[in-house]
């Protein structure tokens, strides 16, 4: 059937002609659907059974043009099948927190899947003020599993280069590429600026010859780096949250890069919540703030730890990376080794994130919703002189706790 | 046709059915075909017309399994239509340095070549003392032509995204990680040790953390670092010369890795051959040094140089790697440090390679075939040496005259 997208009013007929959906509707006559994509790509459809509640699923399709633009960015809609592939795996290496697929649609390029009921996104949830106890040990758990099994510390070689093949993801990269790695730095026309942050600042970080070397590198090292599959986009827009369960969403920009990317931009976001709360301030801000710091902290070491583990103990059932280790010592030289220089990379590509928030195209609402300009462009100083910080002095940030105090500086 | 792997009696008829072949050959009853296949891979075959001296070609085939060991090593014929694919890629952007392919039968898994008739392997001609005034400035252009238009520096994003996964070379990048990168550190059963060389000098390769650690990094580097189109063998039997020409052959190994990759492979080799002369002695041996020392010197100096300029040309065309330069310096920085760390990545891969042919499986006749086990070994230490100290101390050594001075030291 060729390619159409689904308006709201085609879903229930679409749904009703999908054999798997019969299990999750008990009839197809009484569906509420409501378009809720807040994203930037695709269109998003919540759906559900005005008859029996517990009957919904999301349906998300892909369009052959970036959303947010128009039909004038045009797109490939194969990216759906990378994200169905991508949602397929990290499932299988996680499943407590990736959302269940109950069907994918290659030729309409739409996934159907689990709607998470009670969840909600952590950034908006995030800019209210809340906090919540397990999302550091689970977004940890997350990062240490998809890095770990997707990389060659794992994977057979042969195996591994056929993943990177299989989730070629140009379009999406070209995307991160341009809107991360380059367009904040050369004041492209798809720049935007808070017209309160005087240009001495910007100016900072775009006329920064040292700056701007350090962040070609790290564009290079994303464009060249095939490490593992990234989520590539593991922002907190990109994880849903309730009490006591956390999943990860959206892995459109999935594809084989380098490790630090996604610890990184994760690091990013819970830093430019803290400037917002520290910005904002009120009654919750400094139970807020040390959350951020308390949890951003976590991740890291939550992460270290358990990459770690589940390297040792590949190991131990067979040979290492590095050969069989004959002094008992090399092997654990180059985990550490290893783990510095994934450390170091990380802190660059959160200062990447970090600039682009600020100077690029896509704001978050934590910085670019301060209503007040010269507030926020008293955040955006901060996050721009902590985003220069870390792509000039990190090799000197030897831990996680003097990460934190350059935070708060 | 199936494949059927030709003897020498078969070659002439397989010509004759080739339609490009007749405007090779005049006839095909007095052909004259030689096995001359030295390498580790595949069959080589010289024919030329007993009538006509002139009309001459190199068949070269593939079999399904790695030649020097037998069939017991099994290797998919695939390899050949990645040879083929990199000889005219290569040839196309150098063609004064790659032979011509007349034909390329992917079924067969064979390609048919141009001759080259007084021209001579490189490590042969090295190991009798002889000389030639241009192969320092033939491959510093091969490599800064090959480096630089198959990477991102060069392409289109999504262009070089289509090369990696074309050049997906697994089954010979795995002979690579193990032969280069892991056997030679771990006493493996494939390793051969000159029995005149002490254990210590073994143990202080094989039981040394941080150099262990080093060469995984190394490794690590090789297997996720997609950068360019590398030849992936560039050693002095890859290459052949005659006093005017330089011709790179053999590309079965290319695929999308690291740039220092090929530079330090063959920097290592004329290392290897400077210290092979060196233990020989004899009449021409000063000579040939210092023959072996410039070349490699002007092989590093003429890449920089020409790769550079190829760089800044392009970039001159339009906008840069880094986005647009707005100071006017940013990007100088940017290739500044770019060739910096290229420089280390080859003096460490030039170790890698040192280290294997010592250790390892594949040595060369240089060093290898020293008669005196005991000023073979004399030689063997010296390499060892040098590859220790460009694995763990190579960020100290800033330019091409310190090298050669650890080289000599």
């Amino acid at each position: 059937m060729e390619f159409s997208r689904l308006i709201e009013a085609d879903v229930p007929v679409y749904l009703q002609s999908i054999p798997a959906m019969h299990a999750h509707f008990s009839s197809f006559d009484s569906l509420e659907v409501t378009e809720v994509g807040d994203g930037n790509l695709n269109f998003v459809y919540l759906v559900s059974n005005r008859r029996q509640a517990h009957e919904t699923v999301v349906l998300k399709q892909a369009v052959p043009y970036l959303r947010v633009v128009g039909e004038s960015w045009p797109l490939t809609r194969h990216r759906m099948d990378i994200e169905t592939a991508a949602l397929r795996y990290f499932k299988a290496l996680c499943p407590a927190h990736v959302p269940e697929i109950y069907h994918a649609d290659s030729e309409q390029s739409l996934v159907i899947m689990q709607r998470l009921g009670e969840h909600r996104i952590l950034r908006g949830a995030l800019l209210e003020g809340h906090t919540y106890t397990h999302v550091a040990e689970h977004l940890s758990g997350f990062m240490a599993r998809s890095l770990f099994y997707g990389s060659d510390l794992f994977l057979p070689a042969d195996v591994k280069k056929d993943a990177v093949k299989r989730f070629t993801n140009s379009e999406l990269c070209k995307i991160t590429e341009d809107l991360i790695f380059t367009h904040p730095y050369d004041d492209s026309a798809s720049n935007s600026y808070n017209p309160a942050l005087p240009q001495a600042e910007i100016d900072r970080i775009q006329r920064n010859p040292p700056l701007r070397a350090a962040v070609g590198a790290l564009k290079y090292a994303f464009m060249t780096r095939a490490e593992t599959l990234l989520h590539g986009d593991l922002h907190v827009g990109s994880v849903m949250v309730s009490t006591h369960e956390t999943y990860v969403i959206d892995p459109e920009f999935a594809f084989y890069g380098p490790m630090g990317f996604d610890i990184g931009i994760l690091l990013a976001n819970f830093f430019l919540a803290w400037y917002g709360q520290d910005a904002r301030g009120g009654a919750n801000a400094e139970t807020s703030k040390n959350w951020l710091l308390n949890t951003s902290s976590q991740c890291w070491v939550g992460f270290l730890a358990e990459f770690l583990q589940l390297w040792q103990q590949h190991e131990q059932a067979g040979t290492g990376f590095t050969g069989r280790d004959l002094d008992g010592a090399s092997a654990q030289v180059f985990r550490d080794d290893f783990m510095s220089r994934l450390w170091q990379d990380s802190l660059g590509f959160a200062g990447c994130e970090m600039v682009r928030r600020v100077l690029g195209l896509a704001k978050v609402a934590e910085i670019a919703g301060i209503d007040n300009p010269q507030i926020r462009a008293g955040a955006e100083i901060k996050v721009l002189r902590l985003a220069e910080r870390l792509l000039l002095e990190r090799t000197s940030i030897s831990n996680m706790a003097q990460l934190l105090e350059w935070v708060q500086a």
